[in-house]
């Protein structure tokens, strides 16, 4: 059960490093906050490679890139992987701009990342190298439904063997995959989009979960996915007419600051392919 | 009537490039998206042509300049106007540094912004080359009043005329003006001055409605000024005796949430001038 | 009795100059906008001097530093202590990585602070030399208790001593001390410490509270700690079982919105030592 996976970050409280975008990082902290684990910001390529050391995960996410976070990214990504630390890559607005696509494309290249977390648009335009991407949303054209869903498990699979990584494809139904299996998760609700960063706040959440449990990346990933989608229907029941979006992101860390395994174990709605 | 401005923009769901000071860009966003619109954050000079161009607006915001965010602002501002997207500058701290006083200057000579919005030290610095602004909040002897509306009005059309778009000089009361006509508006609450960011909002905001309604910039842009000034007498009013400023900024974004076109018609004040 | 340093902020309403991390930096504003004061921010170092010019007071928070941003700390530090404004300086990872740590010490090195304000591992690394900080959050070996209070006592006295300044060392009690005399202070609550940037938000008030009360940084420092820690306990008051830590930071500066004189006297908790 998935549960377990939780408490684990809970009693282990890994300490995260983030490069992350300047648009979400405060939600990004209090999310692995909420979790349990602690997070640590540094994007200066003087300061990462200390910073880094003393943690036992890294989250790199390129919302915001600028040239010398790029440098940071690559500085920190080879000391983590050489350190054997957990690598999470958040490629936002992949396949939106050439600077976001290379940039994803060649820390993928230059070490072993854990898990890649990402809609579906900006995981085909790593795969594919495609350029299709429409902004940081998954669009219409790029949407896991019921009818398409063998073929994007496959494409998940397919994925994830060919990056040898765990992949994190979110959207209205979240798939998770390695080689040979996938999560089809159908935690969450739409309202959540309607939330600045409930995708960069995943994947610190998912860097803390797969931190805390580092020989089961695929079931701490889905834990992660099935934790903030269950967040986000749990944060909605509390809400009130006059309630909005800025209300509903304090709901969903809110939501996840109280959940214990239990209730992720009783929340959580997913099937394995 | 404005409320159909609003509505224009849940229809169109615009993207709105935003290069933005990062101490109020999570809220910036999340206003965005509370509109109706979606936003995008990038300020590498190697990344903005690229995110811009898929944008149908540009909102330029020099609340914290560094030099690589001012070279991005003129590429973009650049490609934006070649593009013939919606331009907004938001000049935070005009006046108040040598740095910003020109770095807006020059930004307004290379391209032709649809939308000027600050407060009116910062309009004034702008429009009269002179050094009074006091911060960035407007001081007292720079506050439109009843006693100098008329002055102030014909402060804003001249300057909308000589800048060539439209202005929203806004305070206790907004003025919304191009050449030949003025807004006078009466929405919002003092108590919105105790929050960081709500000008920036505003601006993030009017970017969307202006992208939204790219034939009508300055019903447009009053009506963005109406939606967050009654979005301030409405968050308002769900404060308990508790509540202060922070919860005031979630009320106020959630106000934006929950509004639409009809609400936004009963609940606007403001004369034509 | 320190009632009247906060008042004294609601009557000035000093313009502090924050140079600080971007991960809090939005909680830092609303904080100093809270207890009444205004902030302004910025990093450019063609920037800094003009703005910390027009301020009473500079807050450098070493959270997230850049190649650049180190640069305009030395700018606006040397400008500030120039015109004889209050200097407050939050060490954030000193000892976690060499460029904080020789960054802060830089800092120590060329201006005189009026208040340092960190957790105990911080500020063991600056007065010792230290690295023994793990991360930025005091650890269990470095918190003061009943048992060491004494010796941590002498240590923050000693230290501010040797700085020529005052100490602010905040942990599950805090100390806040000049070379003579220490406030031991017992408000707050532990559930702070899951939210991100406490600390950071502390430091912004503390400067907003020395600016107000030049001639009595050490009370001020204290009413600054107290009002924090009481905010705590008086937001965690109006917590409903759903809430949690993204509420509980509305919670926190909300308090400190509503708070006075006469709600601080009452709901101090210290002694002299």
């Amino acid at each position: 059960m998935l549960g377990e996976y939780l408490e684990n970050v809970r009693k282990k409280s890994p300490l995260v490093h983030n490069i992350t975008n300047y648009v979400t990082v405060n939600d990004v902290a209090n999310i692995i906050l909420a979790c349990g684990a602690s997070p640590i910001m540094s994007d200066e390529p003087d300061d990462v490679e200390d910073i880094t050391s003393i943690c036992v995960a890294l989250n790199i996410n390129i919302g915001t890139l600028r040239k010398r976070s790029i440098e940071s990214m690559h500085l920190a990504a080879k000391k983590a992987a050489s350190l054997g630390h957990i690598l999470v890559l958040d490629p936002v607005g992949a396949g939106a701009s050439t600077l976001r696509t290379t940039t994803a494309a060649s820390l993928l290249e230059e070490v072993s990342f854990t898990l890649i977390r990402g809609n579906v648009s900006e995981l085909k335009a790593l795969a594919l190298g495609s350029r299709s991407t429409k902004g940081v949303d998954a669009d219409a054209a790029d949407v896991v439904t019921d009818e398409n869903l063998d073929q994007m498990v496959n494409f998940a699979k397919t994925y994830a063997k060919a990056a040898d990584c765990v992949i994190a494809m979110t959207g209205a139904i979240d798939l998770v995959a390695n080689a040979s299996s996938c999560y089809v998760i159908r935690n969450g609700r739409k309202e959540m989009s309607s939330i600045t960063g409930t995708g960069c706040q995943l994947s610190g959440l998912s860097a803390a979960f797969l931190a805390a449990n580092p020989e089961h990346p695929l079931e701490a990933a889905a834990a992660a996915v099935c934790t903030m989608g269950l967040a986000g229907e749990i944060g909605y029941s509390y809400m009130h007419p006059e309630d909005g979006n800025s209300t509903y992101r304090n709901r969903i860390i809110d939501a996840v600051y109280n959940m214990n395994g239990s209730t992720l174990d009783k929340g959580a709605k997913y099937e394995i392919r």
